[in-house]
């Protein structure tokens, strides 16, 4: 869906204009920019702190089964908890809904998440239930503990750092932007295993979400336009319709993707690949360019190096 | 605005219908059935964790000034965090706007937010926007702090406890509604002077939240009618149309009062009352009547003790 509502102000913008003025306490160790809040509430551990909403008509539509509403909300969320290395604990639920529903339909949202939220070892602790006349909205808040040691934030790339995705991306519109995994196990192993020094989940595309890593981390990078793993479900839109966006731009710009971008210095890069091979046979892992000192963001391809000036979807675009 | 729409199910029975599926873990202290959820994250304090939404046509109208929508949305979660006897934290703003928006509405929104949340020292970590066509929905996220020892549940009403209400009740909708002061430090100073045993905030209206602390505490309740301290607003309106309830019957079901609602040890009644006219000289403070083993609601006036019938609204119907 398109961003023809949103003639006066964008997401970015209005978090930018606002992020200045909002009042913040001791506890506060991040507030905005990143994946998650990051809280100092007195445990060993630091809390992190994320909402995310899912409307109908944006996220999903009347004919989405409402298990799958129910996965995609909670997996938003999960997806940003693995963006910092952090492990999911308990959510809050708020459903709004129209003012006539069938009680299976809330039912099935429920069977979706609970089932996610079991797999992830998430309590869910209540929520509320409140109208809205326009159609269903799901927003969930979700808490996650980090150790305070190997919090991974947005900010943390250094120059000459290997840039890394996991999965395909591109096309996740067709079918995974309800189904994907949100990768909290493989963050964790990777925490646990090689220094991550900067990751964000890819919720908005590629180009976009790797622009908050270089602005967080004020550096730039250079992608290798042929290392970007794209998607089985990317290339096939472009065969069938000639309107499509070729492959690699989809894979670039494509929202919902939710896979891991991160960097690692780049003497880890050949002994993570190896070790991810053997611990996540079924999920490809992708070095797909690295960090410069020289801000921007380029792409490399045979034609040479070039300014890469595509954005990924921001939120009030995606589909 | 009426119940019309959800002739299904309600949002209680909805909840008792969901409550038994949702996943747990071992951080949970309190999950459903309480003003907050209760975790324990492994710090000397308890978390407690809350999320309230407002919505266009329910909670506020098209000529509400956005100052005052982002005042109530986030005073609302504060009351929630007083009724637990807790010191408020952080939170999180899910700000859901129609396609087309001023950026001042928004800036007003926060206004409102900020203001209160600088007021209670709470920090304001982040948040989303989103589209939602219908109208404006602002959802927060509110987490929360609560010594372990003196959390104050809905379910610890003793018989013969002398049960208090702070303010006066009912009319809300009038004006107070958009105006009204959460007790965070009453009910702080409550906790720290006397052993309140149960508490609630007065949301959905008098009877109906009493009836929750007499469900979690397995106890009944009779009320003396006139202990029940009514609102010049709610007055006034059965003064003026013949068609409004009667005072009495709008302090014990009119909604959005915000004020607490709590039982202490009877012994403890009198030496509170005169703490409290010290302390709080500007708020009054009722005994409103007393828990009972029978169970039940009942209220006494001069004919005599009749069981109470009425109820507050439920979330869907609160105007």
């Amino acid at each position: 869906m398109g961003r023809e509502g949103f003639q006066k102000m964008d997401e970015l913008e209005l978090i930018s204009r606002l992020a200045p003025t909002l009042p913040r306490n001791s506890s506060v160790v991040i507030g905005t920019g990143d994946d998650c809040a990051v809280l100092d509430l007195g445990a060993p551990d630091y809390v992190l702190f994320k909402t995310d909403a899912v409307v109908e008509g944006v996220h999903f539509t009347k004919e989405t089964p409402p298990e799958k509403i129910g996965r995609k909300a909670l997996a938003r969320c999960l997806s940003d908890i693995a963006a910092m290395a952090g492990h999911p604990n308990s959510a809050l639920i708020t459903l709004a809904l129209p003012r006539s529903f069938e009680p299976a339909f809330v039912d099935g949202i429920y069977a979706g998440l609970n089932a996610l939220a079991t797999e992830h070892g998430v309590a869910i602790v209540g929520g509320e239930t409140t109208t809205n006349p326009a159609g269903v909205l799901i927003s969930i808040a979700l808490l996650g503990t980090v150790s305070k040691e190997k919090c991974v934030l947005r900010s943390g790339a250094m120059t000459g750092d290997a840039i890394f995705a996991t999965g395909k991306l591109g096309g996740s519109i067709q079918t995974k932007h309800l189904d994907f995994e949100p990768r909290v196990k493989e963050a964790l192993w990777l925490r646990d295993h090689f220094g991550v020094h900067a990751m964000i989940d890819l919720s908005d595309g590629l180009a976009s979400d790797l622009r908050h890593i270089l602005k967080a981390s004020h550096a730039g990078a250079e992608l290798l336009s042929s290392a970007i793993p794209i998607s089985r479900e990317a290339k096939l839109a472009a065969r069938k319709e000639s309107s499509s966006k070729p492959p690699l731009l989809a894979a670039l710009t494509d929202g919902e993707d939710f896979e891991l971008l991160f960097t690692v210095s780049s003497k880890d890069a050949v002994p993570l690949v190896d070790a991810w091979k053997k611990k996540f046979p079924g999920l490809p892992l992708s070095c797909i360019g690295k960090i410069t000192a020289e801000p921007g963001l380029r792409i490399r391809d045979k034609q040479g190096v070039r300014a890469l000036n595509v954005h990924g979807y921001t939120h009030f675009e995606k589909s």
